[in-house]
């Protein structure tokens, strides 16, 4: 088959695209009306894509709003939620609604670091051993040369990790508003370069070899956080719990436990019900990249009643990776998304975060009610018709 | 803040869908244009979303074609990639290059399950026990049961374990072209009601508590496969490697035992680079749930240099969740571009995972490529101009 | 340095072992008085030890008696400890006293299974799939070679795990009062010929490859047993727990969600406090494989309450590896540990492994109490006096 | 039954011996005369046992002389494993020829930690997140406080750790050449009473839970070290290789790829082939605690083929718990086997962990040749008779 007629890749004049199009019509045997409807300019989505030739359409539903009391969210928020999924949107909105009635969900930003991690390979463990400890002895010069190729990434530290000749160097960072993987990958490839200029014995050195762990789940993530680290929090009175979503606290305690064992044993990276659920519908919604639903899924839910018996349960959610300029936010539904919820460009980062930990703990706390008191087949039933 | 109109959440009138934009405008206090340029019939989108309101229009790159042999993907496919992250589809279609090179890429669908795993909770652990033997005794029935629910689902087996007072029961299931989720809860729950009247010393059953695991990485669904069980194999002559990836099979080895360690160390549930994006892409494009990334991103990577000095490298994808119809499928965008590969509609799925694989490993020789030979960082300068 | 001088390995004559001491004592240039003071004869080690000079005195203290209520183990036990950590034999006395106080523990034996994982490697992954499936289409011949080198290990079943180009076996079996791992080696090592003799295309084959997984903890015994699976459960009275352990039933739970809350995200092996300690001590006073203590140590801590407001706990130890014949349990003082508890010899093999549930849960009351209220490092101080 | 006669359980006079030792033999119906025959005063035993009643004696065999050259132990030792396994002391007898023949292994300490990681909890997660930034502004005062209960001890950081509302401090001390479990609870215990007295909202405060990961196998371990991180290496010539054990550089090589990926897909703490063995026989025959054989069993092993096609092997044990006095180092046969490799009291700590280490890498080697060259099962028959 012949290539695609590419030009260049980047190449977004209407003209290529067109050829593209009759491309991929003419190898399929059909017409695509549907990708090639939409209201981007092409010229827009350069730098997001290359081979550019229409959209896909994911359906979009509302949900809430929802209250948030965090720090940076504070007051009503409408949810935007890209799925397919049926009884998603209800499901959280389910939830949301219950959130609300106990006065709206805390939520706050615990953490935040972004990760580049290279290893450098030496000729014996004790050179490794001594190149990290002069790795912490140049931490300031390293610190300017990863800081002068960027103007927002703040070196927070690097936390060496040593093993056989290896020396992994998880370089932590502050982004700003950014995700940041590109300008910490850039800032810690200056730093490094630094360093080889100054050591003449490392044997191997690579950008990355799994200890960021960028797009994929870790228990170092988990543990050290990547992106951010959020947690939301609500307690629900026994009585709205009961009325609303007709189980008790008791009975979601005791599913919780069976929860939790069951994650723990089958090495699950969330002890919880479906948190990547909000996150992969939120960040199609807002521009984010979904293959960080991988690391973003990871999840660590808390339940407890309350002295007087009520559900206290909270989320903490140890690597969240969102941003709200760069990448996919500046695109015309993603930004019309993420404006939505006033979360558009810089120094809106935590407040999406807190927003997105408040949606996916509705979530957990519907789905919890949902299993405990086993209605869960019977929704499914009800909403998802064309299954 | 008042709650969305919604008179009911799968309301698709376009009424009511103009009057959830209005709110949604005055609540922002702009005026959204974009989400609503769309050529989704709403009507469609029932089933696969409540509360409406329009679309994400996430930008289409073509990679490809792909030359794919495999046991249901042969031939040569065009790949659509829906992302917003520069330089993806640059990628792929470099690795793709390569693939094609050598005769294109072998893979072969190696297993497949589909889980839901309910636990029973007994006033002891011997009588889980015993519990967890009586249900083996009595499969039969219990396949029975479960089957009778679905026309499609197959019960292959129950997975017992146990612990404490608990027994967690993973149901494992052929289900057709369809992901399955939703057709296994259903089936499990028959199959659990059933044994509910059976035995009458159950303290607490739900049908979930981790050991599926949906939607989230887990150590049971990289050993025992969630899904499909991908795997993707290429041997690259040095001289191809060397002259389009500037690279050593050696090179890409000693990258690759650093990477593994980093992984191993780290609890990554992945030793390669960054299968996520391949799957994330292509399952937005594809009207996949996007969700489960989070356990279709579990990967495991094998590099080896052959006798003759060349590079073989293989990618399994242990728990990939796909499907051809059911889901978001049907909608047109997804349709055209599940079409766009032949993937559309019943006894499509297997070639589908393995188009996926295929393009997931080509991104991997990319990559590791890019990597082992440090010019990582420059190519990401190079097309993500807008970060 | 001059070598041992050893005849051969397994010489224990009295002239060679002098030999072997004097050549210590002339490379440390003292004198070695204690490890020559014991009452094993040099024979009886045969098959136990290489180069045999002497012994280790590790002190014995004995708990008890516990009352425990087995299925194998039924009545009171005086327990064995051979330990030199002070405070140990307190602990899990003071534990002991309270099962007593509550009718003695609870412990069954609800799963057992000893393993070999070879793996073999192929020349396309399509091929390792269809070598798996031919295996299990040919387990009766293959059941009946690996049967037939053992008069009491049975094969209960394969577990096939496939990556890349490899198919991992993990064969099950049960093995009677012995631990097995050697007896399976055999079995497995037979089968593998048998299985290498009918098929050629074979391209590496490996007795085993980190899948069974010998002397070292991991997630699949965790989930899928080695050796014995033993749970140990108790009820403890609140009034009880408040006298003698001065903690109320609710301390201790919010004590344990901290704790299952740490050992999740820490990434640990065992949620509970300390099961290694009763499991090393009893390991090294009845003859077992000290090593084991690495798989051994896993273990699932399980704590509710109950609706009068008592405790509930129970441990899982998931992957015990033990046995009452071969090994070191003929050595003397071995042996009269075992017989201590009537548990030396066939058929006494699930009663040792009840004991050994029942004292580990001991500890884990014990010092969860101690833990939560407080007095741990003051109770070390008491008795830990020479540290 | 009647309890055992312990009077205190600290009482070591000959008379209350005598009274257990009657009690055990009347319950038992046999007489005990090995487990009274020792060398060891029972006062000796006072602050290692309780209830003591006599000793468990434990084969020892010798292996070496290892040529060791590390930074701490250099020249040839003689190595003291107490075993019950037919061919351990053998298959290091192998291994540490080859060893030698290359002259000799290297070794080093390349990082030491022991902790005590309390749990604080809050009434929120911004409370948590707070706290804990509190601490680190605070560390000058806690160190000193921390510090005060020690001669020993120096706190070298807190890593905080955060989920839902707790913090886990992991408080990581220096602790000479004694293992520290005791010396770290103490220091923790007293920082943490300390801030106790500063902070008035602590909900729950724990001195553990399940963060240290004390006697249990751990992630956190693995990546931030318990106790000492060891790594040792060699690298084999060919010919040597092929000449003493049979086997090809490749074929180890190619062996240690299928174990890696082994080990990664079941979970397993220690991609090598069994550390255990080694750390436990020496773990028994020194007097360290044979419960920490749970953490120690953890290994990184790493192979690769040098330019000439010779073998380089290196295992990093990383969280290795020994010491070299305190515990049970003092007592009589314990003394004498650290004594035979002058290792035996304040400022050998160092030298103790590199021997291990050197010990541990020959068992790598040996066994992982005979699983290359399938003779394992084979060596295990002419050895180990009495199975």
């Amino acid at each position: 088959m012949a290539r695609v007629p590419i030009d260049k890749s980047d190449n977004t004049s209407s003209e290529i695209i067109q050829q593209r199009l009759d491309f991929m019509e003419s190898v399929a045997g059909k017409s695509f009306t549907h990708i090639r409807h939409h209201s981007i300019s092409p010229e827009q989505t350069r730098g997001n894509i290359e081979n550019f030739t229409g959209v896909c359409q994911i359906p979009l539903g509302i949900a809430g709003p929802l209250q948030v009391n965090g720090e940076h969210a504070q007051g009503d928020f409408l949810i935007p939620l890209a799925t397919t999924e049926g009884t998603l949107v209800a499901s959280y909105n389910r939830g949301i609604k219950v959130l609300n009635l106990c006065g709206g969900v805390d939520v706050a930003v615990v953490a935040e670091s972004m990760q580049r991690a290279p290893v450098f390979a030496f000729g014996s463990a004790r050179r490794a051993r001594d190149f990290a400890a002069w790795v912490l002895t140049n931490m300031d010069t390293i610190r300017q040369v990863a800081e002068s190729t960027t103007r927002i990434g703040k070196l927070i530290g690097i936390d060496p990790y040593l093993t056989n000749r290896y020396v992994y160097l998880r370089f932590n960072y502050t982004t700003g508003d950014a995700a940041g993987q590109n300008m910490v990958s850039k800032a810690t490839f200056a730093a490094c370069h630094w360093i080889l200029d100054q050591i003449d014995d490392v044997e191997h050195f690579y950008l990355e070899a799994n200890f960021a762990t960028d797009k994929k789940a870790s228990q170092v993530n988990m543990m050290r956080t990547r992106g951010r680290r959020v947690t939301a929090e609500i307690t629900v009175p026994k009585d709205i719990l009961l009325e609303h979503l007709r189980v008790t606290p008791q009975q979601i305690d005791t599913h919780h436990r069976a929860s939790s064992t069951g994650a723990y044993m089958s090495g699950a990276n969330n002890n919880g019900a479906h948190s990547a659920n909000a996150i992969a519908a939120m960040f199609i919604a807002t521009g984010q990249d979904a293959a960080n639903v991988a690391e973003s899924s990871a999840g660590i839910l808390h339940v407890e009643l309350t002295p007087t018996g009520d559900l206290h349960m909270s989320l903490t959610i140890p690597s969240l990776i969102v941003a709200t300029y760069g990448g996919g936010t500046n695109l015309p539904t993603q930004r019309e998304c993420l404006e939505l919820m006033d979360c558009h460009g810089e120094g809106k980062v935590r407040k999406l975060a807190e927003i997105i930990g408040g949606v996916a703990l509705a979530g957990e706390l519907s789905l919890a009610a949902a299993i405990s008191s086993e209605d869960w087949v019977s929704s499914h039933e009800a909403y998802g018709r064309n299954r």
